[in-house]
């Protein structure tokens, strides 16, 4: 079984010889070759240019036994997009203007997505002809929620309060950004999957700090309509939520074939909240990478016996932090690539 | 029904005219009164000297109907007492020399608790004479996990990144360290008791970052064992984690009277999965109280309807935030103290 198959069936919950596994940043800078290369190129011109974003995405594939590739890009291309400025100075990324009043939101362009974010249509295109035809190759967005977080002001330390407190303060004008962010996110997600993306994640690191009475009336909404209007498109869709616990039901309720699993919550506990009808993906806390090759041998053993390796595509619960050990992600693939399926199945 | 009384029977689950309210990091610097204090007393003279910090700790008091007074303290004055170095500059606190191996574990002391921490019994006996008879005193300490978190070297944005990777690494090594904190945590808390502490709370901010196995291996006997040691006080013990829906059974199995919930989970749902037996103290977003106050009146109605309003001390579902504005406060007091019960009680 290619590994474009294993993962294409265990989005579809169908029997596989091993689960398949890719984890969440696994083209980024715990890489020397990735820092290397960002010596030479800044992060946005990588982003924006399909022969550099496919040679950063092809990385992690040409070194480890992972089963798919993403699409190296930023959640931060959609802001950019509607005419924003995006900056990446160390503390982590400044997008100016700041949102915070109705004329803001109505200052905010509506880009033609297949015009202004084309490059990454064409990163995809690249990646594939260097990835071959055995390779899954997945494309992802910024949801609504955690862009329009790092669109409001920074409050504190918590990238998410500026957000939070527009939600609460003035809900209607809220609801009008996130709706015209899942707009945009699902033409930004049909280009990707009509440029040769197997599989599409919704990334939500944000969406879990919410209440969970917000998550229905505010994010929920925008996950269904981004979910539902890529139903017919013909491939798995992927809804990660960071803090999937308080949420998980209404998540499931978006209907997308695979749910995204923090590694604060046990997968046999998804399953039981669940159900058989969706695979899960997750869920080894990244700091695990860190520990020594058998406690990530342990870690990789309970993921698979927790969901039987049947519907579950093995990966971290979060991104790989920027200076995880290469050798833990050695013990991590090489785990699953040798795990043993439970014997009952 | 005085506010003393009406907290410890919420405590007991016993019936109340009202839910009673305080909240976390009630004595914070959000108050003018409190930065003015600080900008004449730096913040360890304050918690260091029982007459300031009975000022500081009688500050919601004079100001909010607050049924009950936390003493104002620290959670790393258990490490200073341990012989290391704690400041707190700007950006977090800074306890030295930093706890990395054995040696280091081997080299801390176990101090004399009566003697080295005696000043936080003062502190509570001189606010009891502030206070008078009818409000209700909280004593509290960090718990073990979230004390060890501040002990490490901190590593990228995430405070609890070091000690989760000690955990990893040398699970032995991290269970001395917290089972030593533990029995310091369990005498500071029957001095805090002897001391005059109507109620004791055991914060554990960090612990809901763990996996579930290792709250159940490593976090989980330490929460145990404090709980246990305490039986006999006689007065209820609280239990908060941060982020508690992934270990909220496990925390049940530790046997406080009260349980804290942080806003990501709703109030009914903690019930339905632990029970009647235990009071459950929260949940408000910390957050709302950055929006009108007719928000606020209804997040407290959710509140209470989703309880009953029996067994629930209305708080936050975390601290107070530095910059959160008093007329939100006084907004959220007010609604729990003219809140009606649901008629079927």
């Amino acid at each position: 079984m290619d590994s474009r198959t294993r993962f294409l069936k265990a989005c579809r919950g169908e029997a596989v010889d091993r689960p398949p596994v890719w984890f969440m940043r696994q083209a980024g800078r715990y890489l020397p070759e990735y820092r290397n290369h960002r010596a030479k190129h800044e992060f946005l011109e990588v982003c924006h240019t399909p022969e550099l974003a496919a040679e950063v995405t092809m990385m992690p594939v040409n070194r480890f036994a992972v089963d798919a590739a993403i699409i190296f890009s930023d959640i931060l291309v959609i802001p950019e997009a509607m005419g924003l400025d995006v900056t990446y100075p160390p503390g982590g990324p400044v997008i100016k203007p700041e949102i915070e009043t109705a004329a803001h939101v109505d200052a905010l362009e509506t880009p033609v997505v297949a015009e202004k974010l084309a490059y990454v249509g064409e990163a995809l295109k690249e990646t594939r002809k260097r990835l071959g035809d055995d390779k899954a190759l997945i494309g992802f967005s910024g949801s609504p929620f955690t862009i329009a977080c790092y669109m409001m002001p920074k409050m504190g330390k918590d990238r998410s309060m500026g957000a939070r407190i527009l939600m609460k303060r003035d809900p209607a004008l809220f609801d009008v950004l996130m709706d015209r962010l899942a707009d945009i996110v699902v033409d930004y997600l049909k280009m990707q999957i009509a440029s040769g993306a197997d599989a599409v994640q919704l990334f939500d690191t944000w969406a879990g700090e919410v209440t969970p009475v917000e998550y229905e009336r505010h994010i929920l909404p925008c996950h269904k309509k981004i979910m539902e209007s890529l139903a017919d498109e013909g491939v798995p869709r992927i809804l990660y939520v960071n803090g999937v616990c308080g949420v998980l039901e209404m998540m499931a309720a978006a209907e997308p074939e695979v749910i995204g699993v923090d590694w604060r919550m046990r997968l046999f506990e998804a399953r039981r909240r669940v159900g058989e009808k969706f695979a899960l993906q997750g869920n080894m806390d990244p700091f695990a990478l860190y520990a020594s090759p058998e406690h990530i041998r342990g870690e990789v053993r309970r993921m698979i016996d927790e969901t039987g390796g049947r519907g579950h595509i093995v990966n971290l619960g979060h991104g790989i932090t920027p200076d995880a050990p290469v050798e833990g992600v050695e013990a991590f693939i090489d785990a699953v690539v040798n795990a043993e399926l439970p014997k009952s199945l």
